[in-house]
């Protein structure tokens, strides 16, 4: 299955989505706002009072969290305008996502956006002028014209590989990587990854401009194991939740066999290395960071027993369900997430976890002649 | 009231409309093709084989014309580039309409339009890659970045205004200008002309490329009188209908008068009149073509006889509903259109009517030190 498929239908859902714009993303976000800030200043330092500035936001989603890196970033670049006595320069932003995302949902939110962004600026020069354009189609694949764009943003998105690798067909029991998966599928898994994430590199490398940078946050892991606890206990849980209904009939063998997960969580090393081998770009900067799987928890023990289950569930409700679906059918779903939600509350009373972070910073390299 | 809400709501339709996506406008994009065809070779002649082309249709609404210039122009440019020997460009396509008009379903058809686009073209060397952007936004304000645009196209969308114009209460019994109409609404409406066309072009001019080329069709009139009937008349015929529907009490008067359709259909001399007080353009063509109300008429009269005034009551619903609906409320819009299709009917059993295609060619001057 395309992941075309499943975040095509997260667009649609309007659901609260822990790929895009759950509280997990927005913890992510704000835990990685100094990485950014740090490429997007010295990117305009280095640009000599650019009179265009072209922004990207990959896999940009539909809901609360799709604009705020954008209002960000120009909110920083008009401040540095000020400090350095520089005119604004022109915003371009490019919202991309696959063509089932939401686009006409963000595009009726845009003027209240701008007014906002200009109210909070709020500067007797004003601030540049801001045009936005909807870019249909997935990051696999070239999505710009050549050599445009200065800045690129991916949140929450790329540790979704572009389809779910071939040859996994003997990862009996479980639906993503785990420590009992058969090592021919941890190796189709991370031989995807390899594939996929040195193919964006190469687009974007040919898109960005030269001296060009790029913030990327993928879902990722600490650990050198792929199946490690911290990136694929999430999915047991899901795994978990299934095979209780194929013991008892609700779903077929053979049908729980071929239901996989279209990600991979690399480590830091893991996306070092495919960078430095694709070649075009260099690495300026790599943080890892932690949110707890119930990112709302604000340390109130009775609070976070009684809800967090049913936050993570509904979390992931919104990326597994479109799958689910699509493989399963609709009428086991409801039955699936409150197996699934009951498995998470009782989990999440004995032990706490979180989701892995990987940041990467990057300047898009000079071009060889 | 906004043209901003009109145009929205038709987006949302879904159905036929006049202003952009039925057989009229498909006939006047026919009609017109020559013009196209000129405009874009010589800008691609005069550009030195360029690397990337940028291409806005403005007003491209959600329907079977939306992405039909669009792919006409990239057709002509390939063909250009096999005859010259050259490479082909990367194409950069816009699509603007209002942000309620309906981009997810343009961006959901996108990859079937680039495949058929690529098997038509069918060549060993293959076609230039294209770059689809959805931009919402009204026309008559900045929405693209600064000397970027090569070829911009807007078809059947120019004669909307961006609002009613002010002062027209007095036009009692009256949707539109008529030969009843005081003589300051005729002014009001051709005042609100002048200020829109004039800030459209002075946005295009500073987003356009010097040498750009601009292509627009605009709903217009041949005569000088702008209440002459070859504009007005398909108005005046549903002013018929609300006045039947006042006389009846069923809609009240001071509905009525505070009803107008926010619309203006110049003459060729009021639109070069305009392009040339404005100054960024010089006109290289100006063509009037004439396409019969019911484009669908394939001269067999007793069909015609038959389905004339459906089909044309059909068409101008996709149109007037939403205008009508915002004013008077959802419960006489059907009454309304009963009413104007037999009057409709009745009208074309008698005489032929046409409306009437203004299109003009521009290309943008050189700029000023």
């Amino acid at each position: 299955m395309e992941v075309t498929q499943v975040l095509h239908m997260n667009g649609g859902t309007g659901e609260t989505s822990y790929a895009s714009n759950s509280l997990v993303q927005q913890k992510a976000i704000c835990l990685t706002r100094v990485m950014r800030e740090e490429a997007i200043s010295s990117l305009y330092r280095s640009m000599q009072q650019p009179k265009r500035l072209a922004i990207a936001d990959l896999g940009c989603s539909c809901g609360p969290n799709t604009l705020f890196v954008m209002s960000e970033a120009i909110k920083l670049v008009e401040k540095l305008c000020r400090e350095l006595k520089h005119e604004s320069p022109e915003y371009e932003i490019y919202l991309n996502d696959l063509p089932g995302n939401d686009f006409n949902s963000i595009f009726k939110s845009l003027e209240r956006f701008k007014e906002r962004l200009r109210n909070e600026i709020e500067d007797e020069h004003g601030m540049g002028s801001c045009f936005f354009n909807g870019v249909p189609g997935s990051f696999y694949g070239r999505i710009f014209p050549r050599k445009t764009l200065h800045f690129v943003h991916s949140s929450y998105s790329l540790m979704w590989l572009s389809k779910v690798p071939e040859g996994v067909e003997n990862n009996k029991g479980n639906i993503y990587m785990s420590s009992t998966s058969p090592s021919n599928v941890l190796k189709a898994y991370y031989e995807q990854y390899q594939k996929d994430l040195s193919l964006f590199l190469k687009c974007r490398g040919e898109e960005m401009v030269e001296g060009g940078r790029m913030v990327l946050t993928i879902l990722g892991r600490r650990s050198h194991d792929p199946s490690s606890k911290e990136c694929c206990y999430i999915w047991e849980l899901l795994a978990r939740a299934l095979n209780h209904m194929v013991s008892k009939g609700i779903i077929k063998e053979e049908q729980m066999e071929g239901f996989n997960i279209p990600q991979y969580t690399p480590s830091p090393s893991e996306v070092e290395f495919e960078v430095e081998k694709e070649g075009s770009f260099t690495i300026t900067g790599m943080e890892v960071s932690v949110v707890p799987w119930n990112a709302n928890d604000d340390g109130n023990l009775s609070e976070s027993l009684r809800n967090g289950g049913y936050n993570v569930a509904k979390c992931m409700r919104a990326v597994a369900e479109p799958l689910l679906i699509s493989h399963f059918g609709e009428a086991i779903v409801e039955e699936v997430f409150d197996r699934y939600q009951q498995i998470l509350t009782k989990t999440m009373s004995e032990e706490k976890n979180h989701f892995v972070n990987v940041t990467i910073s990057l300047i898009r390299k000079p071009r060889s002649a």
